[in-house]
């Protein structure tokens, strides 16, 4: 059975979601970051990163959001949530998810983990102060040039859904409004309107 | 025929040498960083990111290093870059690029691209002196947990191999000495003595 360790309000969301959407068979263990547990021992020996998401499989550990995607996708064909067939649909997929973990959770990440870049409290909140801006820079580009509608590749829905709506819950937080962003908002309220989504969501 | 548009010095290294690699009929473009090129209007009207590589293919562009190399060796099976038949042994390809991209290759981004982050020279000052801790921990990592040896995943040189040796290129003037990583100084030497590699670095 695979098993995914996953955080509340993190970007596991993504791999939870996709993990349902399958009908995978599949535990959930939830790692307790208010308790730093993703940097103690028992967790490191499953991601030495001290990061989720994580997939367990019999295989192996797999690590990586788009890493963790692409395997439910190939592993679970019928639910075809990826044209492996294709190479350049394929490459489309791949290039958004990359530009969601490389580009967009990285712009989000400075507001809370400044600590990772700089060592002083005056860049931890001078990163911060410009969380707002390069986040609703990200999501301009991708209402404006990726999201096709009403799902990310247009009708079919894909990994690259979970992914794009995990990200889009941090805007308010963020300090982003998203009312300019209409194909966004559609988004939004398509996937909670998923019963997998609902699902997870019930369970964190 | 492919046309890929790259930077010396960038990331677009990987790309490029996967191109040369299984023999691909392209186009090499250099886009001029000094001139700013990749944020005036043409490069934008191809790469709205503003960002290199981008892949033109007979059926659009692809941006992002982990999608362009995941698409050049699905185009070019007979290379065998990736192992698309089996979803664990890809995944392990897709984490790797997915870590090089979305925390190594952004680690080093700190050094020159601050002002992405923060507005104040100061940060960006405090962002580059923690550069070669955060670089020197990516490789620890790597050099313990991900580089199998000879190659990234073993014996079977793949897409991993590209990506790790352009990223690797930049250790030293991140300010890290390489030489407690001997699997990765054994990795560079490869890569260096490879025709492809060669002739890629020469017509740069």
């Amino acid at each position: 059975m695979l098993k995914l360790f996953y955080a509340p309000g993190s970007c596991s969301l993504a791999s939870h979601i996709a993990l349902e959407e399958v009908g995978a068979d599949y535990e959930a263990r939830r790692v307790d970051f208010l308790r730093a547990e993703q940097n103690k021992r028992d967790y490191l020996a499953i991601n030495p990163k001290g990061r989720v998401p994580a997939l367990v499989t019999d295989r192996g550990i797999i690590t990586e959001t788009p890493a963790i995607l692409t395997y439910v996708a190939q592993a679970y064909p019928d639910a075809r949530l990826a044209p492996f067939n294709d190479a350049f649909a394929f490459a489309r997929i791949q290039s958004f998810l990359g530009y969601l973990s490389s580009t967009v959770h990285v712009a989000h990440a400075h507001g809370r983990r400044g600590a990772r870049w700089a060592d002083d409290p005056a860049s931890h909140e001078a990163m911060r102060r410009k969380v707002a801006v390069n986040m609703w820079a990200c999501f301009d580009l991708i209402e404006r040039t990726m999201l096709e509608g009403p799902f990310v590749m247009g009708e079919a829905y894909s990994i690259a859904d979970p992914y794009l709506f995990t990200i889009a819950c941090w805007l308010e937080s963020d300090g982003v409004d998203p009312s300019g962003f209409p194909k966004l908002l559609d988004h939004r309220e398509r996937m909670t309107a998923r019963l997998a989504v609902a699902r997870v969501l019930a369970d964190l």
